[in-house]
Formats: C-alpha cells, sequence, structure tokens
C-alpha cells in the first residue's frame, strides 16, 4: 500500500445524519457545511487530510467528537493529542466493453471514451461500499464474482455488496454481514437476500482483485451504485474491477479506535455495558427485559 | 373466508422455471402451455379451478408432478385418487389519494379514476407476496405498516414482503423469513435488509387487515409488486391494502400435503434424510461433509 | 381442540424476570408471589383459570399489566371489561424403550414403568417450548424429526426447538426464528446452530404429532428439556412425542391481543415508532441513528 | 508475530471426518493414522512442521489432498512444488482466582497451582475455536467480553465463540459467522444463540488480546472448550485469555490458497459454479431449482 499523501492540517467534519451514512454533512473551516461523503467520495478522490468528524445528534460511527464542545476538542487536536487511524477505501473502476455493445445496440455508450483500448472507464475511491443490485427490475440480478482473475461464484439474488470494514457496519450488516474493526486489513462480500440459503458473506485479504460482471445467462442488466451515488446501468460486457485504496482516510480519534469503535457499536447493538454495570449497584430494580 | 367457487374439472399447470416462480408454465386442455402465474394471478382473479403442477425439471414447492408420467398421473385423479390443499392467496388493493397528489403534483395520476370518492385503486390477488421495495434509488425505503387500522412498526431498509405460506419458501425465505406450511392460517410479514438489526420477520393471522403506506417523512418513494409482476410507484397518499383473499387456489397433491411441503423443503434446503438413511446401510464409507 | 375448562374467577400473575421468562412470579389471591411458569407449567397441568399477569418491571411478552395499578386492573377486569386471548401450549410426552436400553446398559432406567407396555413415560404440558440439545457435550447432536409419523428431516447441531407460538419470541427467536402471534395455529421448529447453512425454523400446523428421536447412528445422547424445567438424557430408544395441548392458558389482556403483543415486541425489537411521530412534530433536531 | 520453528520435513495427514472437524485423522510417517486435531491441539504445542492433509472422502477445509494419489502428491510436494499457508492459532489460558474460590468453596479447585500468585493456568493452542457455553444447564449464560483490558460488552445466551479464520467455517459458521479467508489476520467473536437479537458477530485485528470471565451478577457458572477438547466449568473469578498464538500451522495447499479454498467454500455452500457454466452449454434444459 503507498504511503498515503496527509495534508499538513486537519480538517473538520460534521455528520448529521441518520440513516447508512449517506447524508452526513462536513463543515471545513467551520463556515460551510459539507457531507462527509461527497467530501471523501467527490472532492478527494486522491489523498484526503486527516479528517475529525462531529456528530450534530448521536453518536455515529464515523462521527465520535460532539459539536457542542467542537472548540475544546480542536484545541486538544491541535495540541497533538490524536490518535489517527486510518480507514481503508475501496478503489472502483467501471470497465466498459464498447465493441459488444456497439453489436447489441447500434450505438456508442455514454462517458469518455478510452480510444487506444475501445473501453470506457469511471473510477473512484469508496468508503463503505459498492452495490451491484436488481436496480428497478422484480427480477433476481444474477452476478459473477472474479477473485485474482478466477471464477469463484455466482450470486443469485437481489444483488452483492462488496464493503470495506468501515462499510461493514453500514448496509453489509442490514444484509447479514459480520461486523469489522477498521484496522482488519479486508475486504467483504456480502449477497444481498441470496436465492441459495447458505451463501453467507465472506471475508477476504485486503488487495486482492475482485471483479464482478453479469452472469452470462442473466435476463436482466444489474445496476452498481458507489457510497449510494453514482447509482448506474450494468450490461452484458461491463465489467466493475473492485481493490484496497491505495488513499485511506485518516480518522482523528476522540479515544483511541478500539474505544471509539466499540462504544458506537454499543450504540448501533443496543450494548447494555452500563445498563448492565448500573444494575450490579442496585440488582433488585432489574427486571428491563422479559420473556 | 367466503367458499372458493370451485370448477368441476381439474386444470392442467406444469411449471419450469428455476427462479422465485415468476414464469412456471401451465397446460390448460393438455395444449397451451401457460404460466401458472399468469393463470392464477391474471386470468383466475376470482375462483380457480383445482390444478395439478407438472415440473418439468426437478421438483418445485409448487410443482409435484412430473410431466413424464402426466398420463398415468392424471388418469389417477379422474378415478379420485387426490388430495386437495388450498392454498391461500392475499387480496390486495392499491389505493391513491388522488386529491393529496394534485396538491403535490399539481396533475392527475394514471390509472382509472373513482369519480365517487376521488380514488383509484388496482386490485388483485397474489399467490406469493407483494414487495414494497425501495425501487431503482440507492436509498432506504421508509414505509409504515399497519395492522387492522393501528400503526404497528415503520421499516427503514430495502423493503418489506408481505407473502402467503406458499410465498414464505420464495422471496422471503431469500431475506430471512421461516418458512410455513401452507396449512397454517397465516400472513408473514418480513423485512428486507432492515436498518434495525433486530427487526425479524413476523407471522400474524390470516384475515388481518394490512396497510401499507410511505411514512410521513419519507424522502423517497417506494415501488411495490405483486408476484413480480405490475410494478407501480407508491407516493405520499397512496396505500396498499391486504388481506387473505377469499379465493385459494386448491391444488392438487401428489401424495398428500405434508409428504408434498417436505420432500420440496428436501430439495430446497439439501435435506439429508435419504444420504443418511443411506449412510445406515454402510456406514464405512461415510465422510461427506468435512470440517 | 377440547373445550378447556375454565374456573370462574380469574388469578393474578406477576411475573419479574428477565431472561427466557423462566422465572416469572405469581401472585395468587394477592399473597403468595409464585413463577408463572410454576404456576401453568407444574401446578396446573390439565385446565388453567384466565389469568392477569403483571410486571414488576418493564412489559414483558405475557405480562401486560402494570403491577402498580393492580387494584384499578383488577376492578376493571371483575367488571367485564377484558378480553381473553388462549395462549396455546404444546403437549410432551417422553417415552423410554426399556426393552432396548435393558439390553444396552443390562439395567433399568429411572422412573414410573408402565409395566403392560414395558415403556415409561413423562407427560407435560408447556407454555414456550421442549429443547432437545447436545447437553454438557462438546459434539453435535443428531435427532431425527418426525410428522405424522414420517421422518423429514436429520437434525445436526446444537440441538432443535419446538415452541409454541407464545415460545416463537423466546428462545427461538434466539436461534432465528420468526416471531408468531400467539393467536396462529401453528408450532414452531427451530434447529439450534444447524451444521447445514441452510436448515431454516419451519412452522407447522397446530394439531400435527411431531417425534424426535436421536439419530441411529449418533454417537452422542441429548438431552431434553421444558420451558427450562426438568432436564434429563434422552438415549436411543427414547422419543419425545408433542402435540398441541387441548389446554392451552387463558390470558387476561390489557388492550386486546393485537396492541398488547405488538406492544411487548416494539419493546423487544426496539421498535421507533412513537421516536418517529415525535420527530415529525420536530423534525430538525432529529438524527438519532447514524451510519 | 515470531518466526515459526519449522521442521524441515513434512508430515502428512489424513482428515476423514463428518462434522465440525473434531476427529480428523493422520498418518505420521504413512503408518500411523492420527487425528488432525490431537496432532495440532496435543501433540504440537509449539511449533508445527509444514501438514499436508489429506481427505478420505469428500473435500474438506483443511484437507485439499486426495488420499487415492497420495504418492504423486507426495512427491510433487518433495520435488518443492507446493505452496504453503499459514493458518493462525489461538493461544488460551483459564487462569483461576484461587483465593476467591476458597472463600466460596471451602476447597482448593483442582489442577496445578502456581504456589507464587495463587493462580491455576492451563495453556493450549487452538485452530479452529475456543467455546464458552452455558454446559449442562438449561439457562442462559452471562459472560464479560473484555479487550485490551477494557469491558466492551456483556454476553447472554447460548454462549461465545472465540475462533481463528480456520475456524470461521466450523462452529462460528452455524451460528451465523461470516467466513474468513485463512490469510486475513483477524480473530471472531461470535455470540451463540444470544438474547439480544441485534448482537452480530464481530472481527477484530489479530494480536489483541481478548478476556472473557463470568458475569458479575451470572447466577450460574459456564463451560468452556478448546477445539471441542478439555471442557471444563468456569467460576465466579476465573477468567480465559485469548490471543493469536505465535505458532501457526503450516499447510501444504493442494493448488493455492485461494483456490483450496474457494473450491472447499463452494462445496460446503453448494456453490454452483460448473452447473451454471455446464447450463451455458446447453440453455434449453435448465430448470434445477425451482420455487
Amino acid at each position: 500500500m503507498k504511503e498515503p499523501h496527509v495534508a499538513p492540517e486537519p480538517r473538520c467534519i460534521v455528520e448529521s445524519e441518520l440513516d447508512y451514512g449517506y447524508h452526513p454533512e462536513m463543515v471545513d473551516d467551520f463556515s460551510r457545511p459539507r457531507f462527509f461523503y461527497d467530501c471523501c467520495s467527490s472532492f478527494l478522490q486522491c489523498s484526503v487530510p486527516p479528517v475529525m468528524a462531529f456528530h450534530l445528534g448521536s453518536l455515529g460511527f464515523l462521527t465520535p467528537f460532539k459539536f457542542e464542545s467542537y472548540k475544546t476538542e480542536v484545541a486538544k487536536v491541535f495540541e497533538g493529542n490524536a490518535a489517527i487511524t486510518l480507514r481503508s477505501r475501496l478503489k472502483v473502476k467501471v470497465v466498459k466493453d464498447i465493441e459488444q455493445q456497439q453489436e447489441q445496440n447500434g450505438l456508442l455508450p455514454h462517458g469518455h471514451t478510452n480510444s487506444e483500448t475501445g473501453k470506457v472507464t469511471l473510477q473512484l475511491q469508496v468508503l463503505n461500499e459498492v452495490v451491484v443490485d436488481r436496480g428497478p427490475s422484480s427480477y433476481l440480478s444474477n452476478v459473477d464474482l472474479y477473485l485474482d482473475g478466477r471464477l469463484i461464484t455466482s450470486v443469485q439474488g437481489d444483488g452483492v455488496i462488496v464493503s470495506t470494514p468501515t462499510g461493514s457496519t453500514a448496509y453489509a450488516a442490514a444484509a447479514g454481514a459480520s461486523m469489522i474493526h477498521p484496522n482488519v486489513p479486508a475486504i467483504m462480500v456480502t449477497p444481498i437476500c441470496p436465492h441459495s440459503l447458505s451463501f453467507r458473506p465472506i471475508v477476504v485479504p485486503a488487495g486482492v482483485e475482485l471483479m464482478i460482471t453479469l452472469s452470462p445467462d442473466a435476463r436482466n442488466t444489474a445496476w452498481v451504485s458507489f457510497d449510494g451515488r453514482k447509482r448506474q446501468e450494468i450490461q452484458h460486457g461491463d465489467c466493475i474491477k473492485i481493490t484496497t485504496s491505495c488513499y485511506p482516510v485518516p480518522s482523528i480519534c476522540c479515544h483511541d479506535l478500539v474505544y471509539d469503535w466499540f462504544e458506537s457499536l454499543a450504540q448501533c447493538l443496543h450494548w447494555n455495558v452500563r445498563k448492565r454495570q448500573n444494575r450490579l449497584a442496585d440488582i433488585s430494580d432489574s427486571s428491563d427485559t422479559e420473556n
């Protein structure tokens, strides 16, 4: 993994949103609110400066700092009292097989054409996940998954999620994935409502090359999106190439990475550490969950 | 439940397809192949004659009979040697609130207008399920679920499946539902990739009135489909009303309902009853699954 | 189902405990605290009078009434303002095959011997579930499941749970079962950590006869318990017979069965109906869950 | 991680068993059949020589080689044509708090006493998992989980599994875990039938220090086992310390690690790569799975 190019000064990010983290806001220089994902996904497709993420409401997976006390928190960070963790991202390319589509459709696909190889590509860094799904169709999607050039399985179902450890607690969790600590160097592949009931999420080492295509016998196209954005159709002859990005996002920790992550897990999963500890003090008034 | 109006003569149905049962074929009078769901969903929106469903490939949940031996099988049925089971269906209505949409959009929705009440409705019988999902959007759908007029929960996620016991082994199973025998008088409600990790599929008594609307604070519309068909958008002010239909589908059993169902489950779930029984005879050559 | 013999006067039950409902307490005549399950399982093996169940702490699945206001609540019930729901129970028999065990062990099993048939039986009514598991062994249990006399599957794993709809929200839920409303006439069979990843909980009609035995090739014995009690070993030659009891437990509803059940589900599943409704009033201070 | 001390010559291991890998056999010097786990767990508690694992029946997760062709396969390996992968193990210590137990029981616990610190310890290397469960009790176990000395959650349920990536496809998979490639440096923590429905398996970086104790308010003891062995009771005052071992097991690959792992996954999960590829050749005779 290449050394990330880190800007000298931290930036501040405020995340205020409820759902899968699609709409977090960012305050850059405390003046312009921005979306965390806009920031990380769109503006900063290469190296990202250390980010310090505040939440406006309750604790989030990406936003350990309280906005109310931002002056104190920022001061502490500038004094150098801050641990930094690198959140891995995925580098994603969409490759369009222009020849095949010309044959099929009689016209050229939209987008920039690489005249030398006859391919059309989009390249992005994603922080949470790449989702390939059935889009507006009611029918199953059929996609093939390759690892380091070898077909490892076909996924028949609503789709498939390829996520970072950061993304493992977002959409992938809703689809049944285990939750991976951001420090584990891994990529997670999670089927969405797979037709095969024994298909499970799998975790592969960071750095492998994943590729997704429509299965040759797929009757419908599929749709791909990147951190919930830039949704587009995938047709026969297209492929999506995914690997670990060499530009992770350096995040400033509130306490330390272990504490911050488990604190947010505890909220998300309704873990009852403190409640149970209280109970010890007064074991007689227990009964908070029954049958 | 009203007595179903049953036609005097059985019809024959052939199901040949792989996926969630969207494309089965039907032979009516042994001449015209038809889709089972076309038949049950589109042509026979009221009473359905007893159906005898053949599979062209391997055993399916709805097609216990082998097509190869159809003459013998049909002869047996005409001799009266057949158990019949009633597969419940759901009666679904889509109600469009025309006034509200006029306000919102400044124009009338498509479809037939009921001039007296200002509503637009579609009414259907479904054999498997009604699916409400996020459609082409990348964002979560937010729908409210009412039971007998009372709001019981909001579902935030990819959507929600309301299914019959027959449908519990189709898409609902892929979304994590338990499998319900067709003789259990029940309706199943299954969230699809719910944001709340503790949300589970729930099973309510047949005959309740379910209603689904967009949540008041939903930012996106939702999409509804019926046995994978007639997909349409649901907007603020629309609602979907679902209850048990009084027109179940009488299905002719191959052996009996218990045997037929477990036989198909065993295939679907890779149950190993026979393999294990063989193993008893020759316990030394076992080892079919390891670690 | 035989008409339950209902005593003329309601009894009051207080449930105060946290876990699977193993230790609820009962107040009979407002003087002697008792366990609900002691009451229903041990004392009242035949007909049960209508029970009015209070919780001492937070709302439980079986205890909709608040103890603080018991005088008012009881008064209302005696005035006749109460809906009653019948919670089904399971009738369970343990049958010991004395001849086979004599051959195997050279001695008689413990318990009462039925001298005429050479069998030993225990008969119980359970409100939640019968659990067959691997007991103190580290190794998989292997049990065969019969429905109406026919072998339907073998379960290889930590064990199997046969539960009522009431029990579907207890241990069975922890093992992955869907949640069944108490009014659905059904029995649920849930594998515990099954070796086969595609094995799912199944729901069969109330009234079927289930039978569980050790698989012929099982190397270890299994253990059975009834609502968490009377735990005992099951050996080759033993069987457990389970069917719907003709003595359900009439429960006095606080509001009505639908409301009471969903209210308790909402607590258990952290459903956010009220929180969301509040949010509508003041949508600006939202952000209660992120990423 | 310390460099493993690798013996110069490979050993051969034959695994022949069906269940969670508890009873694989080993052939050492081609004469004495042995259990893989006996070998790795009991004899080789420090460094392990490269192992070449044969299966006697069908493909297993740990046994990529066919026994039928062992002479050819072994010859190839001695020629140097073999990739080796390091399968991580867990180092586990059981620490008994002798003082507290003396107070509680009035007697000394069994086992070797460390006279200096008043502790009793057992230390083991495990290849699959450490399981802490409720043992012969019907009641929930309550254990506390610490990471690097900090309480991160309490687990209320049937128990908890701490596994290697190798173990993620064994018992942990049955309890709902995702499947982790052996090359991912991670430890997996999987609750067994947790009372909290939102509790999910979590994946933490290799090298962290995990500690498990009975919760202070646990009413029952718990039981621990190591790769299904050496089962023992855990009481108040005891703790189990788990971290990544510095003695991984070097395994000789049949093809390469990616191929071997996905080949075994495909068998275990009934992945249909080849079936689908066949279908392409003759797409008309499809229908292998139906509704």
